[in-house]
């Protein structure tokens, strides 16, 4: 199954876990002629490295990408490109003491369900170490659609029930990567971060709001009727881990509202079809009108917290309680932005390419 | 592309817009030895069949099923199983002064973008009408999981600010389907039909919220890392027409929660390992608990209104305004019951293949 | 599984079999703008329709297209275009007697083997008829691809022991029309049909070889590695029923050379680069070379013949004897001719869209 | 695109070309609790490798792969499986003088065509060394299908004008290996060696005919109707460079047998059911019926010869010639063997769990 891979023409296929020797992409589809480093892909990397922060795990990884194959002459050659990081400081003794044990809100007993065992040492492939590999995808896939003048941009909105105020969306990328919490609105940001020190200081976790925008998206993106581009988007974004909801534009506020309140009316901004709001989020009819496009995803309170839990020892068949060591993320959306932005760019990178707005195999025609 | 394809075993491939001679589905990747009728297909249909009470759309279709392909003797015999809906009570011309004047909150302008033209003609395969497909391959799906015991319920839980109260899950299928609204709540339910005929009244129309449930889900469903199961569901279930927001389990609210409250912690039930809540709706790591699978999806108001409203004449690139007639439902979400429950019976049938809980090519191995 | 799909962008559906109600085809990815009528496809089957001459099947089908879906105001919408055809002259009598007991060379036991079961009735999905689908499927793309200049052409050159003398590659269609063998050079033409009417007397069957030639074909096509150009012709060719083998070029003949002898060395037409040969048989490197891209076929005689064969009654276990009866060719390389077209013309069709010679959404672009 | 990856369910994407960093291979879908190592591979990778010995080229690589991904605990997990391996004895220098001069044969040019560019160092993605990356693949799958018997083997029976006696088909792995052309008739191996160094002598190069078998293949295995065995088969051996013809069982002989002739007759060995011949090379309507699958491919003489070449100068568009010097191999059928078998292995691997005779997730079950 193509369970590891995203897209239909601008195609990732990730690798790798938390322990073992390396991750990484292999990003096939991106046409030729993309000028491509590997410090267009470290800068991605850097921005969800662990361990650059107080609020985020101390697990210090350099996650130095290391590019295998796909670029000739300093640009991409039309064959796949792969990029790798390797894992570096790996300590699994913290997870012995968990073997056979799953923790309550991660992934442990289901994949024990589906494949019969379960690597107890971070998760495995269920971790969200994995995410590397979609940001090397999207690093990609971000280079590729900037050329067109589509940038991608994600910011935390919420930490727990603290709200930040809405911010132009051109600052958005800007002011959100001044503080740690990635918060565009610096007080809120603040507040976030006391808040998120706290919940470390009890052994807890807390859960938040990101949002994501894409501007300079073209009209006519989206395959009608399972292939929208909603529908990709929400497919990608719900598969990040600990993910529990998307929304497009308006999202679930469209319960609560009548139609003539919520149509976005068409007007003409000189030559170019505009609407006047954007509860649609760019996307109608599951293809993007020109419109920004923007998404905002739920994230939970990482499920990896100190305060003991109940679990079922699935080799004696007994309940038992665990605590759970290790070093984690009192909360993961600072860390889950890039890994959004990358999520958002490779669909749209897919679907520039779907819609015939970028050729398919050599981005100098 | 395979844009109007879902499902990477149980594959579906839909067909037909609003206004042409059919619309159906082809279902590749049944196993043979289901047994399969006309009726089992009917049924499903009859429940979005427009024309049935006060508060849906007056369009007069009977939507009689035709299998052309994939029964032999009875019995799904393991090739493409191909149902049809021919289209009768087509009536274009309430549409003729929408040529060239997309209608706001439709995907009439992005289609434009996207071929080169629209079907102004009832929004053509960008019509709500496409969804008969989506409950032909959902009949289908419904009745091979339902063998292995999985029942996909969905009813109405909000409309405009009227919310329903919990139902016991086991009950949801059948109180719904008690009133013309689907709501498991009758009191709600009968506010909410007030609401939505308040709205037509007015020639307006309202949003709402669905809820689907899955009992009987096996553990072990889901591909990681791209193909999860809560992913898969949320692509299909925002592709849905008008869908804004999909939410699994505990959805947004996890935001405003800690580690500590959220985790769904283990124990026994006999042999069986089940979780005291279940805030994560039965869904760890994308791969399914074998808890029941919960997802909500935020339902726009039906952008069809007979209010005025601004757009622009892409002919003349003129702004102008409209008023659209035509027939059409104040609120869709008790006919997106029928359609949210056979997209999720899509997609747990492709993964319980998948998985390997049900034989690729014979139900009886 | 997508068994019954071919075609990455460009991608074709087929359903139904023998002896059920219909067979057709969903096409999925043809842009729109480009202008078609149910003619375009009647045209083709009325090619492979049966009982149209001496040497082919008496079985009465008149095989009228109707188109379902894809079509508005005479030209394709960016829709799925679905064309169906229904049996009219099922005779399943003669069958009755197969059932339990396969046919050898038949699909019969294999089909029984997977799905647990399988159509007697004139083989089911395993039968020839399928290639309705093929038809209509490539009825489809020859339109799109004519309009960029591709031709396709094939002819029998080879019934038994009787070779046909090559012929200008300009000169196939049209040569090959004019006699029921279908072959370009008339004197073999009509030793191939002498020799198939013999086969036919004695209760026999006898093969052949197929070539298929395209046109215009313009460099660039094929995805490197696995998705090349030879490797997709070569795939869809064998899964022709009756095909045992496909050259591409030279073929075969490449094993007793040097490659002093056989290299295509280029040279310059204008400003056009060509090859003073074709051995490659227009593809490179799995790439066109805009060079005529040419492909052979080894088609095995009809399996279904009257005399007496050996089986194995699956019921009872036990070895028997049997005799067929109903309608068949006593050489399906006439009839196979259509089909080649139609196999080679969807796979150029996808590839010009892959390769972005063809814009995916709108032909006009 | 998918371009660069082969299989549904065993899915692998391979990657990197002749002069860059390195190539590998990620499987996907490899289900878990397989016992693997580097060994198994490296087994795999020594029979493709180059300089071992007179008849190959002499480029000294080691090709030792490195395992990136997929294995815990010496089993595969669940997760894709990655296997690099570096290119080492990386010399360019002979390639200058190539540049924007597209060598006869090859895929330079029409790469040009495709991707605006060629990595004129040894052909870059277009390079033989991307069987690296088929090897890989290859040897996961072989481990897999090997725990269910089946064993892929293939030799070459044909260089030049030399033509191999038959073997017994359980022999032909054994004796195979035991000379460098990799012949299983010992005395033709003689002949075969000679004339490839004859050919080396001259400059020139020479093609032949490489057999794959596989037995213990069960039967049931194929998707009809366009993801038929066999079809799935002709793609990917198609693919491989150099080849230019693929026959399944009798292949092209077919054309000058009749029906009564070469239809397989059922019979019964024990409560097995069998046939007396094998002329469907163990395929029939597209489907395994469990007797050996045989296939042969044609591989053209290497392209690579040092007698000078016409060619046209892309930069200067001018007529020009060439001569290549690099280093090459005279006939590359010895080396086709592994890559060959790997394929068939791949093929068979994603089929049988397609068919559901391997658990997709987890070997045990």
């Amino acid at each position: 199954m193509a369970g590891n891979s995203t897209g239909e023409i601008f195609r990732v296929t990730t690798f790798g876990s938390s322990h073992g020797p390396a991750l990484g992409a292999v990003i096939d589809g991106c046409p030729a002629g993309l000028e491509l480093s590997e410090k267009d892909i470290q800068r991605e990397l850097d921005r969800r490295r662990p361990g650059t922060s107080s609020i985020t795990t101390p697990r210090g990884e350099t996650d130095r990408v290391e590019i295998l194959s796909g670029v000739f002459e300093g640009k991409t050659d039309g064959s796949p490109i792969t990029g790798i990081v390797r894992n570096r400081d790996v300590d699994s003794s913290a997870y012995t003491d968990l073997k056979n044990r799953p923790r309550p809100g991660h992934g442990d007993y289901t994949w024990k369900a589906r494949f019969g065992h379960y690597d107890y040492r971070g998760g495995g492939r269920g971790s969200g170490r994995v995410t590397v590999g979609h940001v090397i995808g999207g690093a990609v896939a971000k280079k590729l659609i900037e050329r067109w003048g589509v940038r991608v941009n994600a910011h935390v909105i919420q930490i727990g029930n603290i709200r930040a105020s809405r911010v132009n969306l051109k600052l958005i990328g800007e002011y959100a990567e001044k503080n740690p919490v990635r918060c565009a609105d610096p007080k809120a940001a603040r507040l976030m971060e006391e808040l998120i020190l706290e919940a470390r200081e009890r052994g807890d976790s807390v859960g938040g709001v990101v949002e994501v925008v894409a501007t300079g998206v073209p009209p006519g993106l989206g395959d009608p009727v399972f292939g929208k581009l909603d529908a990709d988007l929400a497919r990608i974004l719900m598969g990040i881990g600990s993910v529990k909801g998307v929304e497009i534009g308006m999202g679930f506020r469209v319960a609560e509202h009548r139609g003539s309140e919520i149509n976005d009316e068409y007007y003409l901004d000189g030559e170019t079809i505009k609407t006047n709001t954007n509860t649609s989020g760019g996307i109608l009819g599951g293809i993007s009108s020109g419109m920004p496009v923007t998404a905002r995803i739920a994230v939970k309170p990482t499920p990896s917290i100190s305060l003991p839990q109940r679990t079922v020892d699935l080799e004696t068949m007994e309940e038992t309680e665990i605590e759970i060591h290790g070093r984690h993320d009192p909360c993961i959306c600072p860390r889950v932005v890039p890994v959004a932005e990358a999520s958002v760019a490779m669909v749209l990178a897919d679907h520039m390419i779907r819609a015939g707005y970028i050729h398919p195999t050599d981005i100098n025609r």
